[in-house]
């Protein structure tokens, strides 16, 4: 008989990098493999030979539930500041004891708030004030999904509560010119996407497509904008995570297990 | 020393297709994969699982040159009616002969024009008659390459007379509803495909990487659009043309070598 996860339980993980750890509550949402590709390609900075320098530089999360993205950038990263941006109230509270539990309040900031209404929740004098953005929004457009699943759920998973348009407007409005926008999302979203971002002035400058293994369609997609950046697109090589029977060798660098 | 190839000489090759023969001028420009990949795409209806019904109907290959795409066409369809579109005249002259040399005047039928115009072209009856429509644009954007090659290659090659935008507004013209559009292109090109493409309800919805290696980034793209479809993206799996020391198994079996 399957046990049921107790939809209160909250489970403390470590998840890999240096001695950092995650609170988060496996009946509602937990982080995948997406969220580990979307902080190791901004840390990477897209599809550069080299990241650009990083230190006193300003990098936001949004949508960053419980904390993942910015915990494995204040690892990964030289970022100075690096923000977070959650809507759902439980997700924000965990996030905030993640933070204190890895001692890093002087670097990670949180904001609970919306980002279809960037404007009112970062308005003012954070508009163009970052050098990056990320974001993993939800993968499935509409909200015409039969929610049976917890709340938390599926406000991450669905675009209820904030669509694509919402997250890459929210990131032009807090890029600086030639700010750098990174997403993790889904190959089939990926006309949405690119006229999106184009629409918004994020110009697709790099992306990455990863599929399970060799020669197999793509199941997630990585791609970095540059703010008001001048066409050229660069299609990287592909990624992949298996490779016989375990990890590839690019997936076990990117989970630091070598 | 080089001997330079002269620019009126003309060959005859055997394109590997049945008993299928080609002229053209190696001074000006000769096919390449990319020709041999759009083709065996369109054949293969996309991303299909299975091609669409082709008997009784018609494709028409935007840009056609010396008559490559119509050629193979002929030999791996069942489209009753092939038509070729070209605006060079030693090019539509050489893929008359061509058409003629191989017995192939009640299938493919071949008019000089400009697609920048098509409604002048092809207007009238045939707008919206095609089932089906292919083309190898030129791929470098602008008219600013200085032109150090013979005119007919400068034209093959260069967006001078004929933009991307201009073959996508001609196959949406030509397409009746619900009717595909096949295009192979370069994936820097991605973006203003993308929304070139959904701008002329011409929807993306396959769209297949090719790179030289398993693992390299690719450096062609296929893609596969229908006319008033639904957003809904297939990204398919890659394909590789060189395997080791010689050709892909799939490269061989669409050059039907095996």
């Amino acid at each position: 008989m399957m046990v049921k996860a107790n939809k209160r339980e909250i489970r403390c993980d470590s998840i890999g990098f240096s001695d950092l750890k995650l609170k988060q509550r496996p009946g509602d949402f937990c982080y995948g493999i997406d969220a580990v590709l979307l902080a190791d390609f901004a840390a990477k900075g897209g599809g550069r030979k080299r990241a650009p320098a990083q230190k006193n530089k300003r990098i936001i999360d949004l949508g960053c539930g419980t904390g993942i993205v910015p915990l494995i950038l204040s690892h990964k990263t030289d970022f100075k500041v690096i923000w977070g941006l959650e809507l759902q109230e439980e997700s924000i509270r965990l996030a905030r004891d993640n933070i204190a539990m890895n001692h890093l309040e002087e670097r990670i900031f949180l904001e609970q708030g919306d980002v279809s209404d960037i404007g009112y929740t970062l308005g003012g004098e954070l508009k163009e004030s970052f050098d990056a953005v990320c974001a993993n929004p939800p993968y499935m457009a509409g909200n015409r999904a039969i929610p049976n699943e917890s709340q938390a759920k599926h406000i991450a998973r669905h675009e209820t509560s904030g669509t694509l348009e919402d997250f890459v407007r929210a990131a032009s409005y807090l890029l600086r010119p030639r700010g750098d926008f990174f997403m993790v999302h889904r190959p089939s979203r990926l006309v949405d996407i690119l006229c999106c971002c184009r629409q918004y002035r994020l110009e697709p400058k790099a992306i990455r497509f990863v599929s399970p293994r060799s020669g197999e369609a793509p199941n997630i997609l990585l791609i970095h904008c540059s703010k008001n950046g001048n066409p050229e697109l660069k299609v990287m090589d592909p990624l992949w995570v298996y490779d016989g029977a375990g990890y590839s060798e690019e997936i076990e660098e990117i989970y630091e297990r070598k």
